[in-house]
Order: structure tokens, then sequence, then C-alpha cells
């Protein structure tokens, strides 16, 4: 019986994660969770898993919490429920999908605490990927990643040896305008974006797939889970996304992971690992219904934000973080309609000339660099630019 | 550094082998090797790696090669001289590569003498399979497969545990035919046949290519190696030939081996799994360059061949042996222009209907069954069938 711990129970992985805990009760059990605000999903979690903890973000949604609560779990909030939530029990793997840099804390004190981490939170690594991979090794940890893409390579790795490898080759569908033209990209809509072809998503993430911002977040995700040199790590254009992704090895063999788009198969294969389950009412993929795969060559001039995730990436540092809240920043503005799809990308790599860098920042730079980021872009727009 | 026995030296594998031998000449040398009646080539592999002992087929052209070679290497001969290359110097992997039954008894002659096997060496696993793998077994010894497939399969199960494997899954490219109605393939010329879309083979071979009875030699031949049962094994069509074959886990991940269609891939890992070895003028594979690959399921009804292949799998005993004495014996009608193309399959359904089957049977057994088989099929054309 593994116990897990969850922090971020939900959003869409901490749903499916419940999902794969659910579905295998005689392997796992959940020791703990976190949520934000949604306190009527997490009563009604606490009455079927019966956590030992529960935390929440703010003390007064844990007072009505705990109201309502009919189990023995405790309920605690702030960024200190949050840690108690990530360390405080016997799990020996903490998830962390919990989204935006909340999750940096929690994730380091788990490490800490020797827990194994199964991270679905992008900004974990992009921002502070030298600080946890850092503690990781020191303490011996195995961080285990939970998107389709960096858990494709650490498959396609396992059992090798990776002073053989000669590139990492994540896949990009190349999202909702994969088949457009930068001339054609100047007046698309917020509602255009929005149309991913392969994966249904939340909002943000599937701005990212169509600026292609998300794959460059996964590059820089893929530098510091798995220890390679950007140069050793390409990106191609796959738009069915049945190969994961794929690990190319000194002897030209290319070792490659393939499935159906179902966010439970990496979630799970990270409870698990080295071991595999049964997944309950998976589907299985018949690449014969599927036909045909179509694979092109990434076009850096076309997806300029992949360019600049590269460029922050081997800048290190402060650089992620800057490309990281200035595109949040950026994609919330094309959200709310207050700039251009193009302007995105404009408006990160504008940020990424203005803010000064420094090398092996602390937690403290960063947090505050991001802040200021945001600020920045922010100002962009309100001089109209 | 790696001592290489190497048992078929003149064939397309052999000189393969050789090939990376010479490429890594910090890792590997050529302790022994064996050639049929090619003394002419066996001189110039002898004085260019100066093995130990070379065996040739006939004690005639040992004479001839003793008179000729200038190194202190010992020419020996007959089935004695084979197994003594097996077995009698200090290395540590037995390439067999040797054309049929002839690999047998001294390949068992090696893994008794402790030596990893490099497997390419159909006969050996189709018409002994349970003799070999139980052999490897009591000496703890491991089989390497060198064929593009299996390699590819060993590949793929790297790192995992068998009992979570829920199909083996072979790529067959087609063939010369595979784009033929079985209407269209009644009248197919000899020259037709030979011109394989993908590899540039023996004509043996091409041939068992076009009728799909290659795959179900690999199909028999994956059941021995990988120790799964053949409900679990499937076999689906993938022209381009780029995954090699994948593997399919219980919780839906797939994981494949793709790349170029080089022998030289799947003989260098043989020599140096765990590890690889760059591979030297390997020609990488770019998947945007190929631009799509394409599946379809696989026919049964169409390819015929294939189906007799489970069928005599399944049943096991002598019948594999029967299957692959039957299809030796037809294509070689076939290349003769005896019979016509569609009178291979017809052949061997005749002789695994006619002759009789036994389990678990010995070496004598095995050989008898095969000569036996031969004379059948010969004697359905001599009766004008």
């Amino acid at each position: 019986m593994k116990s897990v711990s969850l922090l971020g129970a939900t959003g869409s992985i901490g749903v499916q994660t419940l999902d794969v805990i659910a579905s295998h009760p005689e392997q796992f059990k959940l020791s703990s969770m976190s949520v934000g605000k949604n306190i009527e999903a997490a009563e009604k979690i606490i009455s079927k898993f019966q956590p030992e903890i529960c935390a929440v973000q703010n003390e007064e949604d844990a007072k009505i919490l705990r109201s309502k609560v009919r189990t023995s779990t405790r309920v605690v909030s702030g960024m200190e429920g949050l840690i108690e939530a990530a360390v405080s029990t016997d799990s020996t793997v903490v998830v962390n999908a919990v989204i935006g840099s909340v999750g940096l804390l929690p994730t380091l004190k788990a490490i800490e605490a020797k827990k194994t981490i199964a991270l679905a939170n992008k900004e974990t690594l992009v921002t502070a990927g030298h600080l946890v991979m850092e503690q990781a090794k020191q303490h011996n940890v195995a961080i285990l990643p939970v998107d389709s893409e960096h858990s494709a390579i650490y498959q396609c790795l396992n059992g090798e040896d990776p002073k053989r490898v000669e590139k990492l080759i994540l896949t990009a569908s190349g999202g909702s305008f994969r088949d457009r033209t930068r001339e054609e990209l100047k007046n698309v809509t917020v509602k255009e974006a929005l149309n991913h072809p392969n994966w249904s998503m939340g909002a943000k993430i599937t701005i990212d797939s169509a600026t292609m911002m998300n794959k460059g977040l996964e590059v820089i995700e893929a530098h510091w889970l798995f220890s390679f040199d950007y140069s050793k790590i390409d990106v191609i254009l796959h738009k069915e996304s049945i190969i994961h992704s794929m690990v190319e090895f000194v002897d030209t063999s290319i070792i490659a992971h393939l499935g159906q788009p179902d966010m439970r198969v990496p979630i799970q294969y990270a409870l698990t690992y080295p071991d595999r389950l049964e997944l309950i009412n998976g589907k299985r993929l018949n690449l014969w219904e599927v036909g045909k795969l179509h694979f092109q060559e990434m076009d850096y001039d076309r997806f300029r934000c992949l360019k600049l995730a590269f460029q922050a990436g081997t800048a290190g540092g402060l650089m992620p973080t800057i490309l990281n809240a200035a595109n949040e920043k950026a994609v919330e503005l094309f959200l709310n309609g207050h700039i251009s799809f193009l302007e995105i990308e404009e408006l990160i790599e504008r940020a990424m000339q203005k803010l000064s860098n420094v090398s092996k920042p602390d937690l403290e730079t960063i947090q505050e660099t991001d802040n200021r980021t945001r600020q920045y872009v922010e100002s962009l727009l309100s001089k109209g630019r």
C-alpha cells in the first residue's frame, strides 16, 4: 500500500490522480491533500478518501470546512498548512499538482523529508530547477514527471545509461494554429486559440500550446529533469500527439513512448514506478486505427516563443523566471482581450531584453523577479506600448 | 576489450559484424570465426583480424586455407571444428550467423560454455527453441537477438517487468507484394518477388518477406526469446519499417524502437548490451525527413503463411520444424520456377496436415523431421500435386 500526498486535488491533474488512487484501492491511499478555495469539492474528496490532512488556502475556508467534515481529517491553511500536507504524513510520494509558484516551497520541504516527488507543476522546474534538482540530488530523491512528454522520456531512458543519449526529442502537436502562417496569426481570436486539436485542457495551457510556449517550458523542464544540455534537446512537430516523446541514443536507436492522450498514464506511472499497473478503463492504442503519423521539422521562426524559451533556458539564472512570468502575464492580457496573439511573444521578448539576469538565484530573488516581470509587462500595456 | 566468436563470417550478418568489430578496435576483437566454403574471403578476414581459430566446412578447404594463412590462426573443419570455434577461445559472446540448422549444436555447446549468444540464426529458435532456452536458463546465459525486430523488443523491454507486458507488437513491411490482392498474387514472377521495398537481403528471406513467412518465423522466435504466449504477440503492417517493433504494457503505454534499416544497430547492441556505443558512420533517423508513418491491420487471410506460423507455433513440438522445412523447400521450388507463388503456402499447409507432431522433441527427432518434411514436399511436386 502506497500512501500519497496530493497537492492541488481539485485541478485537472488532481482529479485524475484521485481517479488513479480510487481505481487501485489495494495499492494506493490518500494520506493528505490540498485545495485552493474549492471547499465544496474538498468536502466530497475528504468524505470519499478520508485523508489525515487537508490544506486549504485561507483560514476562513478552513473554518467552514472543519464544521462540515465528518471524518477525522485535520483541516489546515495557508503556506504552513500546504507544507504540512506535503510532509506530515507517512506518504512516500507527493504529487505536486498545484498551479503556479506556490508549489515550490512544499516541494523543497517534501524532498527534505525524503519523499518521492511526482511533479505536474511546471513553474517549480522552470523557475527553480537548479534549487529543486540540487536538493533532490542531495537527499537522493527521485523527481518523477507527471506530464506526457517527460514521462515518455523517463520511460524511454529506463534501464539506459544517460551518457549514451544523443538527443531528447520532444514532440509538439503544434496547437490550435499549427497550419497557419505568421501573417494569418495576426488577427486570430481568443476563441480560435482555445480550440486545441488533441487535448482538452485549461485556457492558459491551451494558449501556451498555440504559441508553442508550452513546449518551450517543457524544454526547460527536460533540461533540469534529465540533466541534458539544451543542445541535446530537440522538438519535432507531430500533429497526432501519439508519440509522446523520444530518446535518440549514440547508436542511432530511437526509443519512443506512444499512447492515447490520457493523463492518467503518466500520473499512474509516477505512482507505480519502476513498476506498472493496469490502467483501469484505459483505452488501448491501435496504430492501425490511427493509420498515419505525421512529422514535420520545427520552424523556430514561425514559433518564436519556442526560440525564446531555448534562449532563456540557455542563458539560465533568472531568465526562465522572466520568460515564464512575462508569458503568464501576456497570456492573461490576451485572454482578456487587451493584446493580440502575436503580441504575446513580443511582450515576452521585451521583458527578456529589459530585465537583468543573475546566475543561481535564491528563492527570494526568483519570487521578486517574477513579480517585477509581471509589473513590467503590465506597464508596457498601460503605456500603450 | 570484448572477445567475439563469429560463426558465419562471410554472410551478410557476418560481414556487418566484422564491420562493427573493426569500427571499435578498442572495444572488440575477433577471437574465432567460421566460414562455409568461401575460403578466399576467409583468408582476407584472417589476415585482417588474426583470430585464433577459423573453422571451415570441409577438411579439403581447411588444407588449402592452412597453406595460405600467414598468421598463427588454427584452421579446423567440420562440425567438430565449428564447435571448437564456438567454445575454445576466451570469447564472451558468440555471434551465430550461420545459415540453416547447422548452427544449433554449436549454440548449445556455447551456452554450456557460459558464453552470451548473439543469435542471427532463425532455425535455432524456430526448430529448437525449447532446447536452446532451457539450456540458456540452466546456465544463466543471455540470448541476445540479432535482427531488427527482436532487438527492438529486447530494447523496449529493458528495465521493465515482463509480467507487466500486454503485447509484443512486431511490425511487418508487407514485403514486395503488400499492395496486391490474393487474385493478383497468382501469377507473380520470381523477379517481382525479389524486389523488396525497404531492405536489401538474400533471395530466400526476400521471398519469406513477400509471403509474410519471415514475420511468422519471427513470431515463433519472439515466443521463445521473450517467453510470451502466442496470444500476446501481434503483428501490424507498417510499410516504412521505421518502427522496428513495439511493446505494449498493461498501463496502455507502448514503447517502440525506431531507426534506419541498418543491421549493424542490432549487431552492435548485442555486442555492447546493456551498454551502447556510437554507431560509426551510422545514419541518424530524422522523422521529419520521413514525414509519414503508415499502419494497417494485419490481414491473416491475405497473408496465410503468417496464420500458418501462428498455428505451428501454438501447436508447438515438431510443428515449427515442419513449417520451416516445408517453407525452405517450397521457396527453393518457387525460386527454381517449379511452383507458383501461392503454391508456397499450399505446400506448407499440406506438410503441416500430413506429418505428425511430437511434443518436446530431441535434437535427433527435429533433424529427422526436417529431412522428412523436405522429402514430403518434394514428393508432392513429383506427383504433379
